[in-house]
Formats: structure tokens, C-alpha cells, sequence
């Protein structure tokens, strides 16, 4: 199949070109490289050294003998989004090509602004290219399971839901919040995209994903093909800031009291659901939502884990509590339900989370006087109030 | 009370700064002039001739003897909005600076963009800039009843309501569905509004409007006060649009069935309606919704009425079924709550609409010759699919 990733040059962006590749899949895509210059802005870098685009590639081919097409440019320009895709003529776009850190959405109002209509600008001209160039194709979007917020109900893995108001039966679209302007980003583009999937029949995927962990997929047999791994307050995720801040020895930097329970898998679970969703695209016209993560963890648990696996590998590192800078509840309800990926062949986890830790550790360790240096940029300072 | 309008240029931001002018309020404002533009762009113009910003100024300072102080520029530009603001300190600010036509919206991508990234952003830099110069400044923020569609539930005057979803309790927002990128960037608006005041306790007051017809308003007792009145496919909400064709003598155009039944108000009633809001700020740190309307009429209802009035004036106009160009249901519940303007004041329709529909045809009518050329612009042309 051929496929084009919107995004490429990102950590889930690039190990899913690795992974289609294997697969014999045809593989192109486009990246501004934009994340890779906002984590210098912050001043911070990638926990594991990635190589150019360029050399990436050339890797690809000598390592594993596929060929990946890159095309550097930017999304928000409609002409060359349209233009590259009608080159291309994928049957599906996995759209990855977003701000896709809550803090730097929250750092000021330039960078609110840049996250909301760097990411609605970005999905709306996908929606009218392929409408114009070849409605069929499948649009694979990145959302986030932070979209619904942490709700008293159970949440669905659909676009509408029916509701009682008042006395009144209605369908509704599931109902949303969003904890920062990035997450409302992906909430308005959710509501973008089924307004369009409504209007034209267009055929998409939202996936809403938890975060994910992890430095490895099998591809990644050279080190030219490390994918990125961020660490940092504003871009690092929390286990893989964990396992960095385990290395240099700072205490964990635990949110509040930790309470918070998210939605996790690990990067080779992620690529491998990108691949059953994309393998398997639903009906022509159709919307549908799939619910993507493996594991319920509480932050805290997975500093408890951090902590016990660092230990193992001779590490004594401590959970410290951080004044929470985010805006959230740190003791809710969480049941999101999931079915879309697991009647598609997602049976369990793939990889063991405290092996992922171990292979993570390890990985970190080796560039261990390398981050020493970025040591500040690791403990929370984008406040939300 | 200092009162800052941004969109002061436009249909209603003009008539609202004669009203609080009026009233003894110290009235400035902000427009960009994109409206004068834009219906250029579509060939079009005001059925009534307007004076520039600067004429406009001078004729309200010598027929009232009101100041009104007028910023050209664009509040998509933070520091100008910033600046500004900080400058004349109003007490509240009246925020209309969006683009405001939803088949504009819908011409292509590039306008689909623009309309969605303009009325983000301006919107998004007047939450910022607000709190940075004097978080306790009253922000009133138009939006459109049509954020809500058309649902099966009771439109409650509300940011949040309880529902029941498959057996378990919630309160969400309240469920919205656009009808046209316009209509969704209100309500991104709307959250990113919520989002705000429930981050950083700003006050505000979301305003879900009706469409609104009528040339006048008393302030308006000379030429040079005219405020704009469209009338094209593009730009000319439905009984402003029926005025045109009814003096043009071509048939009145009625999209589809014409079942769709919207919640109305005069322009006069929309100035008083938003002094009231003014008048009479929420406490702060609240998040007010007022639904802004005084009357239910389907399109049918208004084309009939139109044909009524235009006989009493000697005119004999058809009614004619056009295709719809949008997307939209003909026939459906619509049960609107209205309580927050009552409660202050607005107790009845201060205009009867078939008076209001004659002073318009007649204001119209001196016009014909200057809109004999511009018939052309007044059937739809722009489709949803």
C-alpha cells in the first residue's frame, strides 16, 4: 500500500515509517523539521542523538533495503500540501504533523496562537486536498485520549453518543474537554474533521492515543535510525522524563500527588496499531474512532516503576512531588473503552512496560554525559495559572 | 463606563457605538475595515451607503455631539491589541472583530482557513491581552445561536448542563454542532472562551444571537450615520436579503422548503439587548451565556411576510424554492431558552418586525438605481457539497 505520513521526522512519525517499510509498504512523507528546532527553542535536545532526514533515509536503504521518500516543507501551505499528495497518490495519509506538547501550547499567547492554528490549518488543508485530489484516500489522524478530559462516564470509542438533557433523547458528539490549548487543538480538529467526514464522505481514522513510551522497535537495528526521545518539561512525556531523570540522578518529578491516571503503550504498541488501523481502513465514507493504549497507570505508579527498575540496574533514584503546574485532577474516574483495536488483532501489550523501562534506561544511559547539561530544563516551569 | 468595541466598523459594532454613545458611555474601537473589503471581493456592496470610519466620527461628534475614538488595525496582531487596550482601559470589551458569513467560509480552503485562524486568534489575543492589562475587564463576546444547530434538547442558556450518559451522571458543556466553518469556529470560541474563564477567573459574557435585520436604529438621523446592510448570497442574512429582492423586484429566495426555523431580532433590539450586557456585568470571574433573540420565524414565515409588506408598498414579489445550498434540516424541533435578557430588562420585541420590514424597503427603495447592477450577487451560488 502506499502510504504517506504527515510528520515524518517525529518520534512516532519516523518508527512508523520504519515499520510500514518493513511491512513492504510504500512510504513517503513530509516534515518542517519544526520539533526538532521548538526543542532547541526551550533549550533542550533528544535523549538519544537522531540523524538528519537525509541520513536517516540513506540508513534506511543501506539497513533494511527500503526506499522512504522525504519531502521537506510545511502542511499549513495548501499548494504544496496538495501538490506533494497528488505526486504521491497514497491510499492513506497519517496525519502526525501537529504541535504536540500541552506546556508549549501554555507558555504564552504566541505560542497558544501557533498551537491552535499551526494544528487547525494544517488539518483543514489535509481535508480539502484529499477531497480534491482523490476522496478516497484514508486519513489516519493523530488525536489524543486527552481530548474527553477525565469524565464521570465511560469513554466511548465513537463519534456520537446518545444522550439524555432534561427530560430530551439526542445523539451528540462525546462530549469533550481539553487541559490546555493544545489539547483543545485536537478537540476543535476532531470537530473539523467529522464535520467534513459529514459534508464530502470522507474516510477517516481519529485516533485518540494515550502517551506513549519507549526507545525501541525492531527496526531500529543502527543507530542512524533512532527516532527521537524527549525528556524535557515541556516536550518530554512522563515516563520517558522519568527514565532520563532516573540516569542523571534527579528525583522523579512527579505531578502533585500522581493520581493521575492516563492511558499508556509503549512505541512498539503504538506503530503496531498504526499498522492494524491502517492495514484494515473502514468502510468508504466512514468515521471511525479508535481508542489507542494498552495500560491504565496513575503517574505515580509509573514512578514507583521507574524507581524499582532503575534500582535493578544499580540506580537509587527518589519520587519527589512537584507542585502540579497543570490544571487537573489528580483523583478521577477512568474507564475508556477499547475495541476497535483489539477486535483488529491488538490482543495485549506487546512489550512488558518494566522491560521497555530497562531497554529505555539502558539506551539513556549510554548518552548520560551527553544530557548532563540539560539537567534545568527538566523540572516543571510552564505554569498553567 | 469606557467601552472598548472591536469590529466597531461593522453592522452592529457601528450602531452599538452610536447606542452607548448615546447612553453617555465612552465609547472607542478597533476594526481592520475587512468587511468593506471582503464584500468587495464577492462583487457586492451595502444596500445602504456608507461613510468612511473617519466621516462616520465626525457626523456622530456634530448630529450627537458624542466622541467616538477609532483604532485602524487588526487584533490577529497581539501588541496592537495589547497596546490599544492598555490605552483607553475600558471596563468592558465588545468583540465582534470576527469574520461573521458562513458561506464566506465555505468558498474554498483558503477561506475556510481564514475564518477559522482569524477568529481563533483575535479571539485568543483578546484573552490574553485582557489578562494582562486588567484581568477584571468585562469581555462580551458575540457568538450565534447557531453554534447549538438544530437539537433534539431544549437550548439551554448555559456554558455547562447535566446529562445522562448510558447510566451514568456528567455535567459537559453543552452539546454544539456547526453547520459551517464559521458557525464551528464560534463554537472553538466558545471553548477556548470556557477554557480561559475557568483557568484565569476572566469575566464574560458568550452571546448565542439570531440573526438580525433592520436598517435603523433613532441614533441614526443623518445619511453619514448609516451602518452597512448586506444583502448578497454571501453576506445578507435572510430578511436583509429578502428587502433587496423585494425592491429589485426579483423573487424572494428561499432556500429549499424553508422549514428552517432560526431565533430573530431587529437591530434595534440587538443594540439594546447588548447594552443591557453591558449595563449589567456578571459578577467577576463569572461565564455568562445570554441567548440574544425576541422572535421564532421559519424562512418560509419571513419570505411570506416580506411579499405581505412589499404589496402594502405597491411591489409584488414571488417566493421562489431555490436548491439549499447548505447543509442543513429543513424541518426540526427548536425550543431556545431565553431568561438572562428578560431578567434584565427585555420584555418584549421593542420593533414590530412587519415596521421594521417596511422602514427597510422603504430606506432600500432610495437605493434601487445605486443595486440595479449588483442582482447578479443574490442567488446562492456558494454550495455546501
Amino acid at each position: 500500500m502506499k502510504v504517506m505520513i504527515l510528520g515524518i521526522d517525529g518520534y512516532l512519525g519516523w518508527a512508523l515509517a520504519l515499520r510500514l517499510a518493513a511491512d513492504g509498504h510504500e512510504v513517503s512523507g513530509i516534515d518542517n523539521l519544526y520539533t526538532r528546532k521548538a526543542v532547541e527553542e526551550v533549550g533542550s535536545t533528544t535523549a538519544l542523538p537522531i540523524s538528519s532526514p537525509e541520513e536517516r533515509i540513506t540508513a534506511a536503504k543501506e539497513v533494511m533495503g527500503v526506499d522512504i521518500r522525504f519531502y521537506e516543507g510545511d502542511i499549513t501551505k495548501y499548494a504544496f500540501l496538495q501538490k506533494t499528495i497528488r505526486k504521491e497518490n497514497p491510499e492513506a495519509i497519517v496525519h502526525f504533523a501537529e504541535q504536540r506538547s500541552a506546556p508549549y501550547s501554555m507558555i504564552d499567547v504566541k505560542h497558544a496562537n501557533y498551537t491552535l492554528t499551526n494544528n487547525l490549518s494544517g488539518t483543514v488543508n489535509l481535508i480539502y486536498a484529499v477531497r480534491k485530489v482523490d476522496p478516497r484516500i484514508h486519513i489516519v489522524k493523530m488525536g489524543t485520549m486527552g481530548e474527553f478530559g477525565t469524565p464521570k462516564f465511560d469513554i466511548p470509542e465513537a463519534a456520537f453518543i446518545d444522550v439524555s438533557i432534561n427530560g430530551k433523547e439526542d445523539r451528540i458528539t462525546v462530549p469533550k474537554w481539553g487541559g490546555s490549548w493544545y489539547h483543545w487543538s485536537k478537540v476543535h480538529d476532531t470537530n473539523n474533521l467529522l464535520f467534513a467526514n459529514r459534508l464530502w464522505g470522507l474516510t477517516m481514522t481519529d485516533i485518540m492515543q494515550g502517551p506513549v513510551y519507549g526507545s525501541r522497535i525492531p527496526e531500529i537495528k543502527d543507530p542512524r535510525l533512532f527516532t527521537r526521545l524527549d525528556f524535557d518539561e515541556v516536550w518530554g512525556t512522563v515516563l520517558n522524563r522519568y527514565c532520563v531523570e532516573a540516569v542523571l540522578g534527579m528525583p522523579l518529578t512527579q505531578y502533585g500527588q500522581g493520581g493521575q491516571t492516563r492511558a499508556f503503550l509503549s512505541l512498539e504498541d503504538s506503530v503496531h496499531s498504526l499498522s492494524l488501523l491502517i492495514d484494515n481502513p473502514p468502510e468508504h465514507g466512514n468515521y471511525r474512532v479508535a481508542n489507542q493504549f494498552t495500560e491504565l497507570y496513575s503517574v505515580r505508579q509509573l514512578a514507583e516503576m521507574t524507581k524499582e527498575i532503575a534500582k535493578q540496574l544499580g540506580i537509587n533514584v527518589q519520587i519527589k512531588e512537584f507542585e502540579n503546574p497543570r490544571v487537573e485532577l489528580e483523583k478521577h474516574y477512568y474507564n475508556p473503552e477499547i475495541k476497535v483495536l483489539p477486535a483488529l488483532g491488538l490482543t495485549a501489550p506487546r512489550r512488558n512496560i518494566r522491560d521497555e523501562l530497562k531497554v529505555m534506561i539502558r539506551d539513556v544511559m549510554e548518552n548520560k554525559e551527553r544530557l548532563e547539561p540539560y539537567r534545568g530544563v527538566i523540572a516543571p516551569k510552564t505554569k498553567w495559572r
